[in-house]
């Protein structure tokens, strides 16, 4: 049974229930799931645990590469089973639950996990449950259609439980990228020099006696929805394209551009979309997730590569995917998470990084987790591994949210996650603020002047003018920093703060 | 003249005075001088600048490697000279006019800067001007003191000025190592893997056509005062110690540690000066700067190799390090600062970095630079380098100043240069608070027990109370996150808050 995915023979009697394999599960325990927006997570095991903990005690700290499926964040909360959870989520259901203390959310960048994990600075995985498309002859893991943190949980797990998805063409094979840096002190360079760059093995190299349980799944990922471009993003894209063109024309940059880097979500999406009608060319992709937009580049041929860590695609997308799938292959690598978002990768090939905020201020500070300085959204995930080191950091915003009651740019952002000195781009559907060498004076004028929503304009430029007469390299007046956070807390509009 | 200084003979003709190089410079320009946290700055034409700029309207941007001496930023102030400067200052002088908005101060990661520079984001150096010990038969530049960023100045500009200082020896020839990362898109590793890796060359290439000028200088650096170690730093010493200790007990360091990097001033020193009486032994360091405490702990043997970009040395280190220079030389090398704080590097090394707080919060985000949030003190530095990257990223500070009507932990820090995401271990004198893993609300729990002063606890804990009403992942209540800053600036006393 399953010889062309369990090439080692002796593992064939591993095989147990989705129970069986959640019976290994003990209270007080760390389990590092697969799983990366949503793509090759751990579908099974994950209910079945639920389901024991219905009837007994069970709470686990959870680490997984970044967002997975409902099957997962959302039953387990439920269940009561998340006592701990890292690095990164997207659940409304967990979400609720970390923002009430229910569970301790530790957001992390998303190339630090393992590294802690690898330096004993976290708890170690007593059990990893990885989503493989097959076993090798070695023992060696195929991922499915993320890597995530998947190998590292693996090599580093006291136990693994395989759930091998039959649902997932054997033709994954090939696609992944398995490196793992050395250890130190005597850790040598990563060997990545371009986003094409193949430096490691197709299998995550693991131990087979480690391996205590297969359980065999048959599903394949649970597609993402994702807004349409609207006027809004559309503007953003035509925003960034102009500037690099004309980026192009005073010789910073050539047609090929810069490899590019482009968060998660529609607005990020809506960007790349932009991309095809561009005068650039053999564009390449050195980034955490490909996304539909993607698949529309290599298929005009614009984009040449994509090195990503996991997909995060709509259903008509996977579709087009798999119908063509030797075709994308060619175009594409699937790495760890650690390299996907490896500073020292991102600093060499000097990335055009592009990801959006919640909120930013008139300063370039930006606020990509928090919610009235409060409420955690999703996460930081890798915005800083790459805000610290593109070559170009961008981030994208529309100017306003709940229909006007919001402006994206403030006086003072709620929570900084990627300072000022990080952030050279800022755009929102108004226009562009180019703040390289800036001092925040200008770059306050820059951002008021171009980025800001009608709306909020006038505001703005009378909160920075009373804060002008305080003085300072960066001028405010903290008292009333948060003002339109707060008429927004007590009135539901930033507006009534002026 | 000059022959063992000037050992290209062609070169000798372009000796000349201070005010000839000074008249080289035009209103507009931009300039990149040599200097490191006082070492190694060129301190001959500046004067001479300033001097001319009496008599006519000579505006520039200055770039150094990081703080230089009076002679410099504080004597171009005064005349009115500087229009922008950047990557950072510690002049008080200058830090007047930056807050009055007189100079637009651009606050960067110093490994950033020739970064920038080498691929056209900020203005070109039209002349570097170096503090050089020789020049060798190829035209190289043999630096003093420091190497900061004078290598890509120097590589960059369009015309050099050299300042060759008679004064300083010529056994520094060796010391340093020029490395610079190659062009992209087709960038190699930096090639260095351990502090004592020795990968460029002994002098700053150049085509020497590009020397404009040699001005000869004969002034040895001016030395800095440091406070010496006190009960409070010693205090906060013995926490790092003791907390190491332990970490070399569960077996996640060996007592050989891994490479330190520490910061500029009192407390770091005083941090560094208390590795005296430890059990550790074969300690490297790789940092941005070796100050007096280093020197200390190479005579007692506890540490065998630093790799840095600078010294910050008192008079009596500097007479010490001179007077014994071939020893001391073998313990060192000098590096280009983009090297020195090169996050591959800091990566792939792991390192320990130990840097000081302005001021932090309940959260771990810490403020290096904003008084209030509005006044620059400094800079960053190269804080952010390293703290983005370190294996271990510690802050320091006492946990009160002007004599306790400040709180240097506060609920909220008014300017964020390093987002919780970085920060493992916040040590003050009262206490160590390890980070690491933590949820926001543990890690408030544990900032508020370990690291705040008695005469704060209570407040901030209230505080933190009626922040948990309000829910999240961080909770805050808004309208009094800043109300201690807000008491402190209208009372002189953050107490007046509560």
């Amino acid at each position: 049974m399953y010889r062309d995915r369990i090439r080692m023979p002796s593992l064939e009697s591993k095989i147990i229930s989705p129970q069986a394999a959640a019976a290994m599960i003990s209270d007080g325990m760390t389990i590092g799931m697969s799983g990366f927006t949503k793509s090759g997570d751990a579908k099974v095991v994950a209910p079945a645990l639920a389901e024991r903990a219905q009837h007994e005690k069970i709470k686990i700290t959870l680490l997984t590469g970044a967002s997975v499926s409902d099957e997962i964040d959302s039953t387990l909360t439920k269940a009561g089973v998340l006592a701990r959870r890292m690095p990164y989520q997207g659940d409304p259901t967990l979400r609720k639950a970390i923002n009430a203390g229910e569970v301790m959310y530790v957001d992390q960048h998303l190339s630090e996990t393992v590294e802690m994990l690898r330096s004993n600075q976290i708890n170690g995985i007593d059990i990893a449950i990885i989503d493989a498309t097959a076993i090798t002859e070695n023992g060696g893991i195929v991922p499915t259609t993320s890597v995530g943190n998947s190998a590292s949980f693996a090599i580093l797990a006291k136990k693994i439980i395989i759930e091998l998805n039959v649902a997932q063409p054997l033709g994954l094979e090939g696609l992944h990228d398995i490196y793992i840096p050395t250890h130190r002190p005597t850790r040598e360079p990563v060997p990545v020099v371009s986003p094409d760059s193949r430096v490691g093995t197709t299998y995550i190299p693991i131990d087979p006696s480690k391996i205590a349980g297969i359980v065999i799944a048959d599903k394949r990922d649970n597609p993402v929805k994702l807004e349409a471009p609207d006027a809004d993003t559309k503007a953003i894209a035509s925003h960034l394209i102009e500037f690099l063109k004309h980026e192009v024309k005073v010789g910073r940059l050539t047609n090929r551009l810069a490899p590019l880097q482009s968060g998660v979500g529609a607005i990020a999406n809506a960007v790349l979309h932009g991309f095809a009608d561009c005068p650039f060319h053999d564009l390449t992709m050195y980034s955490e997730v490909i996304q539909d937009s993607v698949f529309d580049l290599i298929d005009t041929g614009k984009l040449v590569f994509a090195s990503a860590t996991a997909y995060s695609l709509t259903q008509s997308c996977w579709d087009r995917f798999y119908a063509n799938f030797e075709t994308y292959k060619k175009h594409m690598v699937l790495r760890p998470q650690e390299i996907s978002n490896h500073p020292e990768v991102i600093r060499r090939l000097g990335l055009i990084a592009i990801n959006t905020a919640l909120e930013a201020d008139i300063y370039g500070n930006v606020n990509s987790t928090h919610v009235g300085g409060t409420h955690m959204m999703n996460g930081i995930g890798g915005s800083g591994d790459f805000a610290g080191n593109a070559y170009l950091t961008t981030f994208v915003t529309k100017s306003i949210a709940k229909n006007g009651a919001i402006s994206s740019i403030v006086p003072m952002v709620t929570h900084v996650d990627h300072p000022e000195h990080d952030v050279d781009l800022l755009i929102t559907e108004q226009g562009l603020a180019d703040l390289r060498g800036l001092a925040p004076r200008e770059r306050a004028k820059v951002v008021i002047d171009n980025c800001v929503h009608p709306d909020f304009k006038d505001a703005l430029r009378d909160y920075y003018k009373e804060a002008l007469k305080r003085g300072g390299q960066t001028p405010h007046v903290l008292e009333k920093a948060f003002s339109w956070h707060t008429a927004f807390r007590e009135t539901g509009d930033m507006k009534k703060a002026f």
